[in-house]
């Protein structure tokens, strides 16, 4: 078993934008972003992206809304946002509060500042296989893993289980793409599958993207597989300071013992999201300045 | 077996727009038909729709620029057809001459007036399960035949053969929605699939778009399973006065012998997608209305 390293490739992917942004002529790439309120984890999460794209020379703008702010008003933010051009990519962390609509919110971005790829726009183009577009921070970021773990997917049966806008149905697409890399055949699973095991028995790639705590156990992989694990659980520990221990969708120990290559968690796909956020703020930047 | 017919469903389809249509108060809903060039396989579509249109009571604009319109040209007339508040849908036949960059046409139309679900943003609102967005006819034809044979993929699975923009990626997620009929596991094979028999015998519903003729054979299908042929080929026949026949990617005479149900071709999938295309011009109406 080989262990695929979110931490190092996620860092090696930080350390080329960082050379590609200290090469650019004039005005650096520029991010904003927003985030309402003061939730510890989106607090967290935000500081993260702020670190990271200080780190590689995009500049940060940051927008701290009260967690009272109206629809209305985050839609001014966001329309001014969209128009300064000064700003490349747009972020709305999430979650937002109750009392606005986060769908219409991804919308009112800008298609052309959408770094999440969470516009609906983007998520067609994603479907249509054209690149101008951009694509959400996770499923590029597990093809960024697999692709530079040397796994190629063409000819290979790609089993995603979850079918979520944020991970499953995009990355499930991308790895059909024509393009080299993917080419896979692919099958979605989810809460309504019947005798799930003896499909996912089937995968050459497991995409476990379903939110259920060690769901995943070493009967419903193949020997040899490759297992990509996007959850991130916490599940009650007693033995911790902080009453919980983070986990995967993938019961760890059992499947490690007989998959060919795995991601861990934590240190798996997470560190990748950020790496693709930045990396679609600088590709936005150079569309932005090319159009 | 049982055979799918489509053109009995699409009648019923087309009776109950016309019942629907027949009882809207004021101005009747409007569809626009482009036809650029004389095509003869777009003459007879384009024929074939303007008399359904007519036949539910939706008035038809036929637009017949000559194959030498430039791609400015061409967007000048979508361009004043979205703005005509009298046009509730546009539809650019396909193909167009190969000067005209197809795709970019089908964005130039607004996303309100898609009829034909071609625009980019509708794809991605197939994606996100957005009422409010058009689906491309064909892929909506599809779960329309299964609904309407009592078909619910809820816990089956699906199999479709072929990745296309127009058919297999879009049928694709509409199986996988969460709504009721759908909820079927999904797999998608392609060119690039290794071992295909042995996906394709594992499909409680099988779905060929793949564009060859006879392709799918008897020994790829599991006894009892529905078959929804896309295909439509022109294969060579000597005894035909035309020099072809017509048939589908599924070699019917075998295959029909061990599904449970099957659509033939011509007469299954076919007829479907103008009874759509219709449905589309109501609710297309309907929504540009209330908005």
């Amino acid at each position: 078993m080989e262990l695929i390293d979110g931490n190092l490739i996620a860092a090696a992917i930080i350390a080329e934008l960082k050379a590609e942004v200290a090469a650019l002529p004039g005005r650096k790439p520029c991010i904003a972003l927003v985030r309402v309120g003061d939730d510890p984890a989106s607090v967290s999460y935000v500081k993260k992206k702020e670190k990271t794209a200080a780190e590689i020379g995009i500049a940060g703008r940051i927008h701290l809304p009260p967690v009272t702010i109206t629809q209305a008003e985050l839609f001014a933010l966001i329309d001014q946002l969209n128009a300064d051009p000064g700003v490349d990519g747009i972020l709305v962390q999430s979650p937002l509060p109750k009392h606005i609509d986060e769908v219409a919110v991804f919308r009112r971005v800008s298609d052309k500042k959408d770094v999440d790829g969470f516009n609906t726009l983007n998520l067609g183009k994603v479907a249509q296989e054209d690149e101008t577009g951009f694509v959400a921070c996770t499923p590029a970021g597990i093809m960024a893993l697999l692709a530079r773990s040397g796994i190629d997917l063409k000819g290979k049966h790609v089993v995603v289980i979850g079918r979520s806008l944020i991970v499953g149905k995009p990355v499930a697409l991308l790895a059909l793409q024509k393009k080299a890399g993917a080419n896979g055949t692919v099958t979605i699973c989810h809460s309504g599958t019947s005798n799930l095991p003896a499909i996912t028995r089937q995968a050459d790639v497991l995409i476990a993207a379903i939110g259920r705590a060690e769901f995943v156990t070493a009967d419903m992989v193949k020997p040899g597989a490759v297992v990509i694990d996007v959850g991130i659980n916490r599940v009650p520990d007693a033995t911790k300071k902080t009453g919980y221990r983070l986990t995967g969708d993938v019961e760890f120990t059992g499947v490690s013992a007989i998959a060919g290559k795995i991601t861990p968690v934590p240190g798996g796909v997470g560190p990748m999201t950020v790496a693709m956020l930045m990396s679609n703020t600088v590709k936005a930047f150079r569309q932005n300045r090319s159009a």
